[in-house]
């Protein structure tokens, strides 16, 4: 089969992406029944972005935001999932995380790896209107998932209040709708007694 | 926690919707460990729309085909999934989705069940340039995924080449050069022993 070298790359690029199917998250499916893995983590929060859009202050490019949200765990293939609450895990992951962001972006033709490494950058330094909105619902969904299945990944991990509110605090630059939601969610987490104080 | 009706009914859409992680299809990883689910599916083939939208023949909105791709299979929470070779399963197929599709979707508040609902409607229709090149994705992932699986789930399901054919001749109306590649895969597919003529 001869087909031209940019064609080769993508389809090589689509190829390897389907290992992001093999990553598994803390965060559990809402029925209990296994860890979720970053490919349907993606494309959750992909959807819950379309679905929330009203909520965020100011005017953001939703296009641009479901193409950050779709492959901003792309680098999980080589660098594995960082828990969020892991200190340690933490501090290598922006190396770890960069050499992954290399080799499987520079799989693409140059034009689209160049575009796409921006887009993860931008996600990751979350500093740009819509950056923060890719980052709100992405804080927000596993928050979700934790309260409908009572803490279950925050109780394994030992989790505590705290570090939840330091988790989705950003939200509130974006969304105060959200932000107030998630927040109450917390509350209430602890009311419960599946968060701790 | 009150929150008005509008935002709640957006959460246990969200909610809702966590399910589509359960609904298993016939197409396996690329390393043959399982099958992958219908959620795992829809983010790999929104990403494809996006890599792959070049070689579209006409002017398409991605925004909307990226939509269309991530809620395509929400109807399989309550449908399941139908494996496209299977005709007896595929007469009921249009009635077991449009009742899915109206109580997914309408879990949703009005302006956003109606949109989804169209979209989805566009989509199984494709009539519209954005949704033959949503469906033309769908139909080339899981020839990918048989190509590169040694044509695992095609021999279970006892798939021939007229039926793969069938399925993907479509792809031709919207990029000649995707359908070319598509082709080109079913005939060294049938090469390699890994489909039958």
């Amino acid at each position: 089969m001869v087909h031209n070298n940019r064609f080769e790359s993508q389809i090589r690029f689509v190829k390897e992406i389907d290992k992001l199917k093999q990553v598994f998250r803390q965060t559990l499916l809402m029925d209990k029944s296994r860890q979720e893995t970053s490919s349907e983590h993606s494309w959750h929060i992909a959807l819950m972005a379309i679905i929330l859009l009203e909520y965020v202050e100011g005017q953001i490019d939703l296009l641009r935001v479901v193409k950050m949200l779709l492959i901003h765990d792309l680098v999980e293939i080589d660098a594995g999932d960082t828990p969020c609450y892991n200190e340690l895990a933490c501090q290598t992951k922006p190396e770890r995380e960069l050499k992954a962001a290399n080799r499987i972006f520079n799989l693409l033709p140059m034009d689209q790896a160049h575009y796409l490494k921006l887009l993860w950058k931008e996600f990751e330094d979350c500093q740009t209107l819509d950056s923060k909105f890719a980052n709100a619902v992405d804080r927000l969904q596993p928050l979700l998932s934790n309260y409908y299945t009572e803490g279950k990944a925050w109780k394994k991990n030992k989790v505590r209040k705290h570090q939840v509110i330091n988790r989705i605090y950003s939200i509130k630059d974006t969304s105060p709708k959200i932000w107030k939601y998630a927040s109450d969610l917390v509350e209430d987490s602890v009311r419960k007694g599946i968060l701790s104080e």
